[in-house]
Protein backbone atom coordinates (compact mmCIF):
# COMPACT_ATOMS: atom_id res chain seq x y z
CA UNK A 1 0.00 0.00 0.00
CA UNK A 2 1.59 3.33 -0.94
CA UNK A 3 1.60 6.18 1.50
CA UNK A 4 -0.40 8.97 1.53
CA UNK A 5 0.20 10.92 4.48
CA UNK A 6 1.98 14.14 4.07
CA UNK A 7 3.24 17.09 6.47
CA UNK A 8 1.88 20.18 5.83
CA UNK A 9 3.72 24.22 6.36
CA UNK A 10 1.87 27.13 5.46
CA UNK A 11 3.64 29.91 3.39
CA UNK A 12 3.07 33.83 3.99
CA UNK A 13 3.09 35.92 0.95
CA UNK A 14 7.03 36.43 -0.03
CA UNK A 15 9.40 37.38 -3.32
CA UNK A 16 12.21 35.99 -4.75
CA UNK A 17 14.68 38.39 -6.34
CA UNK A 18 17.30 38.40 -8.93
CA UNK A 19 20.69 39.24 -8.04
CA UNK A 20 20.50 42.21 -10.35
CA UNK A 21 16.74 43.39 -9.14
CA UNK A 22 18.31 42.83 -5.42
CA UNK A 23 21.03 45.37 -5.90
CA UNK A 24 18.53 47.87 -7.28
CA UNK A 25 16.37 47.67 -4.42
CA UNK A 26 19.74 47.16 -1.49
CA UNK A 27 22.68 48.93 -3.62
CA UNK A 28 25.04 47.24 -5.35
CA UNK A 29 26.88 44.32 -4.09
CA UNK A 30 24.14 43.45 -1.70
CA UNK A 31 24.04 40.05 -0.45
CA UNK A 32 20.91 38.03 0.99
CA UNK A 33 21.23 37.83 5.14
CA UNK A 34 19.60 34.60 6.31
CA UNK A 35 17.68 34.31 9.35
CA UNK A 36 16.38 30.68 8.43
CA UNK A 37 16.56 27.31 6.43
CA UNK A 38 13.54 26.36 5.26
CA UNK A 39 12.72 22.88 4.69
CA UNK A 40 13.23 22.67 0.31
CA UNK A 41 17.27 22.61 0.31
CA UNK A 42 18.87 25.69 0.38
CA UNK A 43 16.18 27.45 0.34
CA UNK A 44 15.99 30.17 3.38
CA UNK A 45 14.59 33.29 4.92
CA UNK A 46 16.15 36.79 4.98
CA UNK A 47 16.24 39.42 6.87
CA UNK A 48 15.65 41.72 4.13
CA UNK A 49 11.83 43.18 3.16
CA UNK A 50 10.67 45.15 0.87
CA UNK A 51 7.01 47.33 0.05
CA UNK A 52 4.95 45.60 -2.98
CA UNK A 53 3.27 48.26 -4.10
CA UNK A 54 -0.01 47.74 -6.40
CA UNK A 55 -2.38 50.05 -8.47
CA UNK A 56 -4.49 50.42 -5.04
CA UNK A 57 -2.37 50.22 -2.60
CA UNK A 58 0.70 48.35 -0.61
CA UNK A 59 2.17 45.70 1.00
CA UNK A 60 5.20 46.78 3.84
CA UNK A 61 7.72 44.88 5.05
CA UNK A 62 7.31 41.99 2.87
CA UNK A 63 9.19 39.14 3.28
CA UNK A 64 12.37 38.16 0.56
CA UNK A 65 13.13 34.58 0.30
CA UNK A 66 17.15 33.22 -0.69
CA UNK A 67 18.42 32.19 -2.81
CA UNK A 68 18.41 34.57 -5.91
CA UNK A 69 16.51 33.51 -8.96
CA UNK A 70 16.56 33.46 -12.32
CA UNK A 71 13.09 35.63 -12.63
CA UNK A 72 12.11 37.62 -9.71
CA UNK A 73 8.77 36.15 -9.13
CA UNK A 74 6.09 37.77 -5.87
CA UNK A 75 4.05 35.41 -4.20
CA UNK A 76 0.65 36.70 -2.41
CA UNK A 77 -1.87 36.11 -0.63
CA UNK A 78 -5.82 35.80 -2.16
CA UNK A 79 -6.12 38.10 0.59
CA UNK A 80 -4.01 40.61 -0.62
CA UNK A 81 -5.94 40.61 -3.68
CA UNK A 82 -7.95 43.65 -2.59
CA UNK A 83 -5.36 45.89 -0.86
CA UNK A 84 -3.47 45.83 -3.86
CA UNK A 85 -5.95 46.09 -6.41
CA UNK A 86 -4.66 43.63 -8.83
CA UNK A 87 -8.26 41.98 -9.50
CA UNK A 88 -7.58 38.74 -11.97
CA UNK A 89 -4.17 37.78 -10.46
CA UNK A 90 -3.74 34.55 -11.67
CA UNK A 91 -2.92 31.61 -9.57
CA UNK A 92 -0.03 29.71 -10.80
CA UNK A 93 2.73 27.51 -10.29
CA UNK A 94 5.81 29.11 -9.13
CA UNK A 95 8.18 30.09 -12.35
CA UNK A 96 5.02 29.75 -14.48
CA UNK A 97 5.10 33.42 -15.14
CA UNK A 98 3.47 33.79 -18.52
CA UNK A 99 0.17 35.97 -17.77
CA UNK A 100 1.56 37.11 -14.54
CA UNK A 101 0.75 40.60 -13.12
CA UNK A 102 2.87 43.76 -13.08
CA UNK A 103 4.09 45.40 -10.07
CA UNK A 104 6.08 47.58 -8.30
CA UNK A 105 8.95 46.99 -5.73
CA UNK A 106 10.33 49.52 -3.47
CA UNK A 107 13.64 48.82 -1.24
CA UNK A 108 15.99 51.21 1.07
CA UNK A 109 18.14 51.68 -1.97
CA UNK A 110 15.91 51.81 -4.92
CA UNK A 111 12.43 50.79 -6.73
CA UNK A 112 11.79 48.71 -9.79
CA UNK A 113 8.11 48.10 -12.10
CA UNK A 114 8.38 44.75 -13.35
CA UNK A 115 6.35 44.00 -16.48
CA UNK A 116 5.38 40.44 -14.73
CA UNK A 117 5.63 38.16 -11.53
CA UNK A 118 2.88 38.71 -9.72
CA UNK A 119 0.99 35.38 -8.42
CA UNK A 120 -1.13 34.09 -6.14
CA UNK A 121 1.02 30.64 -5.33
CA UNK A 122 -0.55 27.18 -6.48
CA UNK A 123 -0.75 25.31 -3.61
CA UNK A 124 1.40 21.84 -4.07
CA UNK A 125 3.36 19.51 -2.72
CA UNK A 126 7.22 19.10 -3.06
CA UNK A 127 8.64 15.09 -3.38
CA UNK A 128 12.47 13.84 -3.91
CA UNK A 129 12.22 10.93 -6.23
CA UNK A 130 12.60 8.46 -3.30
CA UNK A 131 9.00 9.98 -1.35
CA UNK A 132 7.22 10.20 -5.31
CA UNK A 133 7.88 6.53 -5.48
CA UNK A 134 6.43 5.63 -2.10
CA UNK A 135 3.29 7.98 -2.52
CA UNK A 136 2.78 6.57 -6.29
CA UNK A 137 3.09 10.10 -7.91
CA UNK A 138 4.80 11.90 -11.20
CA UNK A 139 5.78 15.31 -11.49
CA UNK A 140 2.99 17.80 -12.31
CA UNK A 141 0.27 15.41 -11.11
CA UNK A 142 -2.48 16.28 -9.66
CA UNK A 143 -4.01 15.41 -6.73
CA UNK A 144 -6.36 16.31 -3.74
CA UNK A 145 -5.48 17.04 -0.14
CA UNK A 146 -7.70 16.16 2.42
CA UNK A 147 -7.10 18.01 5.85
CA UNK A 148 -9.03 16.62 9.14
CA UNK A 149 -10.57 18.71 11.53
CA UNK A 150 -13.19 20.38 12.62
CA UNK A 151 -12.89 23.18 10.07
CA UNK A 152 -11.52 20.13 7.65
CA UNK A 153 -11.75 20.43 4.08
CA UNK A 154 -10.13 18.82 0.83
CA UNK A 155 -8.47 20.91 -1.33
CA UNK A 156 -8.67 20.16 -5.28
CA UNK A 157 -5.94 21.39 -7.46
CA UNK A 158 -2.74 20.91 -5.84
CA UNK A 159 -0.02 20.38 -7.82
CA UNK A 160 2.60 17.16 -7.13
CA UNK A 161 6.14 18.95 -7.96
CA UNK A 162 8.97 15.91 -7.59
CA UNK A 163 12.68 16.26 -8.11
CA UNK A 164 16.21 15.98 -6.39
CA UNK A 165 16.11 19.35 -4.93
CA UNK A 166 12.71 18.53 -3.60
CA UNK A 167 11.87 17.03 -0.17
CA UNK A 168 8.50 15.73 1.32
CA UNK A 169 6.48 18.91 2.40
CA UNK A 170 2.89 20.11 1.36
CA UNK A 171 2.73 24.04 0.84
CA UNK A 172 -0.17 25.94 1.47
CA UNK A 173 -0.33 29.17 1.82
CA UNK A 174 -2.00 31.39 5.47
CA UNK A 175 -5.60 31.85 3.75
CA UNK A 176 -5.69 28.30 2.88
CA UNK A 177 -4.23 27.22 6.66
CA UNK A 178 -6.46 29.54 8.15
CA UNK A 179 -9.49 28.13 6.00
CA UNK A 180 -8.82 25.08 8.12
CA UNK A 181 -7.68 25.75 11.06
CA UNK A 182 -4.31 24.37 11.20
CA UNK A 183 -0.35 25.60 11.67
CA UNK A 184 2.73 24.71 10.72
CA UNK A 185 3.15 21.09 10.89
CA UNK A 186 -0.65 19.26 10.32
CA UNK A 187 -0.60 16.51 8.26
CA UNK A 188 -2.90 15.85 5.36
CA UNK A 189 -3.90 12.77 3.44
CA UNK A 190 -2.97 12.36 -0.39
CA UNK A 191 -5.62 11.59 -2.42
CA UNK A 192 -5.37 10.14 -6.01
CA UNK A 193 -7.56 11.31 -8.98
CA UNK B 1 -34.13 14.55 -7.48
CA UNK B 2 -33.18 17.48 -4.74
CA UNK B 3 -31.24 20.72 -5.01
CA UNK B 4 -27.93 20.97 -4.32
CA UNK B 5 -26.55 24.38 -5.72
CA UNK B 6 -26.70 27.14 -3.12
CA UNK B 7 -25.50 30.77 -3.06
CA UNK B 8 -22.17 31.71 -0.76
CA UNK B 9 -21.36 34.70 0.93
CA UNK B 10 -18.52 35.90 3.01
CA UNK B 11 -18.40 37.71 5.76
CA UNK B 12 -15.59 39.43 7.75
CA UNK B 13 -15.17 39.71 10.98
CA UNK B 14 -17.87 41.51 13.11
CA UNK B 15 -20.17 41.86 16.48
CA UNK B 16 -23.85 41.26 17.79
CA UNK B 17 -24.60 43.89 20.66
CA UNK B 18 -26.91 43.98 23.32
CA UNK B 19 -28.96 47.09 24.18
CA UNK B 20 -27.24 47.43 27.14
CA UNK B 21 -23.54 46.77 25.38
CA UNK B 22 -24.43 49.08 22.84
CA UNK B 23 -25.11 52.28 24.77
CA UNK B 24 -21.98 51.59 27.16
CA UNK B 25 -19.61 51.52 24.26
CA UNK B 26 -21.64 54.17 22.72
CA UNK B 27 -23.53 56.21 25.11
CA UNK B 28 -27.06 56.09 26.35
CA UNK B 29 -30.14 55.86 24.20
CA UNK B 30 -27.48 55.40 21.09
CA UNK B 31 -29.35 53.18 18.33
CA UNK B 32 -27.77 51.40 15.26
CA UNK B 33 -27.54 53.48 12.20
CA UNK B 34 -28.04 50.85 9.36
CA UNK B 35 -25.94 51.24 6.24
CA UNK B 36 -26.78 48.15 3.95
CA UNK B 37 -29.48 45.36 4.22
CA UNK B 38 -27.92 41.54 4.68
CA UNK B 39 -29.40 38.72 2.89
CA UNK B 40 -30.69 37.18 6.32
CA UNK B 41 -34.06 38.84 6.94
CA UNK B 42 -33.80 41.71 9.77
CA UNK B 43 -29.97 41.93 9.44
CA UNK B 44 -27.97 44.52 8.98
CA UNK B 45 -24.14 46.71 8.52
CA UNK B 46 -24.54 49.46 10.52
CA UNK B 47 -22.05 52.75 10.21
CA UNK B 48 -21.04 51.72 13.79
CA UNK B 49 -17.36 50.32 14.49
CA UNK B 50 -15.49 49.39 17.86
CA UNK B 51 -11.80 48.30 18.19
CA UNK B 52 -11.81 44.91 19.82
CA UNK B 53 -8.92 44.27 22.15
CA UNK B 54 -7.19 40.56 23.29
CA UNK B 55 -4.39 39.88 25.42
CA UNK B 56 -1.76 40.53 22.39
CA UNK B 57 -3.23 43.30 20.34
CA UNK B 58 -6.45 44.72 18.48
CA UNK B 59 -8.61 45.23 15.97
CA UNK B 60 -9.99 48.34 15.10
CA UNK B 61 -12.47 49.34 12.98
CA UNK B 62 -14.76 46.62 13.56
CA UNK B 63 -18.20 46.33 12.26
CA UNK B 64 -21.26 46.12 14.35
CA UNK B 65 -24.38 44.47 12.74
CA UNK B 66 -27.55 44.92 13.56
CA UNK B 67 -30.25 44.72 15.58
CA UNK B 68 -28.66 44.33 18.56
CA UNK B 69 -28.71 40.67 20.15
CA UNK B 70 -29.88 39.09 23.68
CA UNK B 71 -25.99 38.07 24.16
CA UNK B 72 -23.05 40.10 22.39
CA UNK B 73 -20.85 38.16 20.33
CA UNK B 74 -17.90 38.71 18.92
CA UNK B 75 -16.58 36.56 15.32
CA UNK B 76 -13.67 36.86 14.60
CA UNK B 77 -11.45 35.14 10.92
CA UNK B 78 -8.88 32.84 11.93
CA UNK B 79 -6.59 35.11 10.58
CA UNK B 80 -6.93 37.35 13.24
CA UNK B 81 -6.38 34.76 16.27
CA UNK B 82 -2.75 35.31 16.33
CA UNK B 83 -2.91 39.07 16.10
CA UNK B 84 -5.26 39.62 19.55
CA UNK B 85 -3.29 36.47 21.13
CA UNK B 86 -6.39 34.32 21.51
CA UNK B 87 -4.73 30.88 20.60
CA UNK B 88 -7.04 28.06 20.67
CA UNK B 89 -10.62 30.38 20.43
CA UNK B 90 -13.41 27.76 19.73
CA UNK B 91 -15.19 27.34 16.02
CA UNK B 92 -18.63 27.93 17.63
CA UNK B 93 -22.20 27.87 15.90
CA UNK B 94 -23.51 31.73 16.11
CA UNK B 95 -25.30 31.67 19.66
CA UNK B 96 -23.85 28.83 21.04
CA UNK B 97 -21.44 30.74 23.38
CA UNK B 98 -20.41 27.97 26.22
CA UNK B 99 -16.87 27.84 26.28
CA UNK B 100 -16.35 30.88 24.32
CA UNK B 101 -13.28 33.45 24.87
CA UNK B 102 -13.03 36.43 26.96
CA UNK B 103 -12.18 39.82 25.47
CA UNK B 104 -12.82 43.64 25.76
CA UNK B 105 -14.57 45.98 23.41
CA UNK B 106 -13.74 49.69 23.19
CA UNK B 107 -16.11 52.03 21.91
CA UNK B 108 -16.42 56.40 21.22
CA UNK B 109 -18.06 56.40 24.65
CA UNK B 110 -16.79 53.53 26.70
CA UNK B 111 -14.71 49.86 27.33
CA UNK B 112 -16.27 46.87 28.27
CA UNK B 113 -14.75 43.64 29.22
CA UNK B 114 -16.69 40.37 28.21
CA UNK B 115 -16.32 37.47 30.07
CA UNK B 116 -17.30 35.37 26.96
CA UNK B 117 -18.61 35.70 23.29
CA UNK B 118 -15.52 35.24 21.53
CA UNK B 119 -15.20 32.66 18.48
CA UNK B 120 -14.36 31.71 15.00
CA UNK B 121 -17.79 31.31 13.17
CA UNK B 122 -19.03 27.72 12.55
CA UNK B 123 -19.24 28.01 8.36
CA UNK B 124 -22.91 27.15 7.70
CA UNK B 125 -25.94 27.50 5.54
CA UNK B 126 -29.19 29.11 6.10
CA UNK B 127 -32.41 27.65 5.20
CA UNK B 128 -36.07 28.63 4.88
CA UNK B 129 -38.49 25.63 5.75
CA UNK B 130 -39.45 25.76 2.30
CA UNK B 131 -35.85 25.34 0.84
CA UNK B 132 -34.68 22.62 3.25
CA UNK B 133 -37.44 20.44 2.38
CA UNK B 134 -36.27 21.27 -1.36
CA UNK B 135 -32.67 19.99 -0.16
CA UNK B 136 -33.62 17.51 2.13
CA UNK B 137 -31.64 18.65 5.16
CA UNK B 138 -33.21 19.31 8.57
CA UNK B 139 -32.05 21.75 11.24
CA UNK B 140 -28.48 21.29 12.61
CA UNK B 141 -27.99 18.81 10.01
CA UNK B 142 -24.30 18.41 9.32
CA UNK B 143 -23.18 18.71 5.60
CA UNK B 144 -20.26 19.51 2.99
CA UNK B 145 -20.17 22.06 0.88
CA UNK B 146 -17.98 21.23 -2.93
CA UNK B 147 -16.91 24.73 -4.31
CA UNK B 148 -15.84 24.25 -8.09
CA UNK B 149 -13.05 26.32 -10.22
CA UNK B 150 -8.93 26.03 -10.08
CA UNK B 151 -8.83 26.96 -6.36
CA UNK B 152 -12.03 24.40 -5.48
CA UNK B 153 -12.39 22.74 -2.37
CA UNK B 154 -14.49 20.68 -0.60
CA UNK B 155 -15.53 21.82 3.07
CA UNK B 156 -16.69 19.41 5.74
CA UNK B 157 -18.40 20.36 8.54
CA UNK B 158 -21.15 23.01 7.39
CA UNK B 159 -24.28 23.29 9.27
CA UNK B 160 -27.31 23.41 8.19
CA UNK B 161 -29.84 26.30 10.16
CA UNK B 162 -33.27 25.95 9.20
CA UNK B 163 -36.15 28.07 10.28
CA UNK B 164 -38.15 30.46 8.71
CA UNK B 165 -36.24 33.66 9.89
CA UNK B 166 -33.79 32.64 7.61
CA UNK B 167 -33.27 32.96 3.97
CA UNK B 168 -31.31 30.50 1.92
CA UNK B 169 -27.80 30.85 1.42
CA UNK B 170 -24.27 29.50 2.72
CA UNK B 171 -21.99 31.87 4.75
CA UNK B 172 -18.38 31.11 4.36
CA UNK B 173 -15.93 33.86 6.02
CA UNK B 174 -13.18 35.85 4.34
CA UNK B 175 -10.40 33.07 5.62
CA UNK B 176 -12.79 29.98 3.95
CA UNK B 177 -13.47 32.24 1.04
CA UNK B 178 -9.95 33.47 0.00
CA UNK B 179 -8.37 29.89 0.41
CA UNK B 180 -10.78 28.78 -2.54
CA UNK B 181 -10.40 32.09 -4.98
CA UNK B 182 -14.49 33.30 -4.39
CA UNK B 183 -16.23 36.26 -4.00
CA UNK B 184 -19.51 36.77 -2.91
CA UNK B 185 -22.23 35.08 -5.40
CA UNK B 186 -20.34 32.50 -5.74
CA UNK B 187 -22.31 29.04 -6.11
CA UNK B 188 -21.83 25.82 -3.86
CA UNK B 189 -22.36 22.39 -4.15
CA UNK B 190 -24.34 20.79 -0.84
CA UNK B 191 -23.19 17.18 -0.33
CA UNK B 192 -24.96 14.88 1.83
CA UNK B 193 -23.08 12.87 4.19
Amino acid sequence: MSENRVLINLSNHHIHLTTEDLEILFGKGHTLTKTKDLMQPGQFATEETVTIVGPKGKLEGFRVLGPVRKETQCEILASDIFKLGVKGCPVKESGHLEGSFPFEIVGPAGSLKKERGLIVALRHIHFDPESAKKFGVVDHEIVSLKVAGERGATFENVVCRVGPTHSLECHLDFDEGNAVGIGNGAMGEIIKK
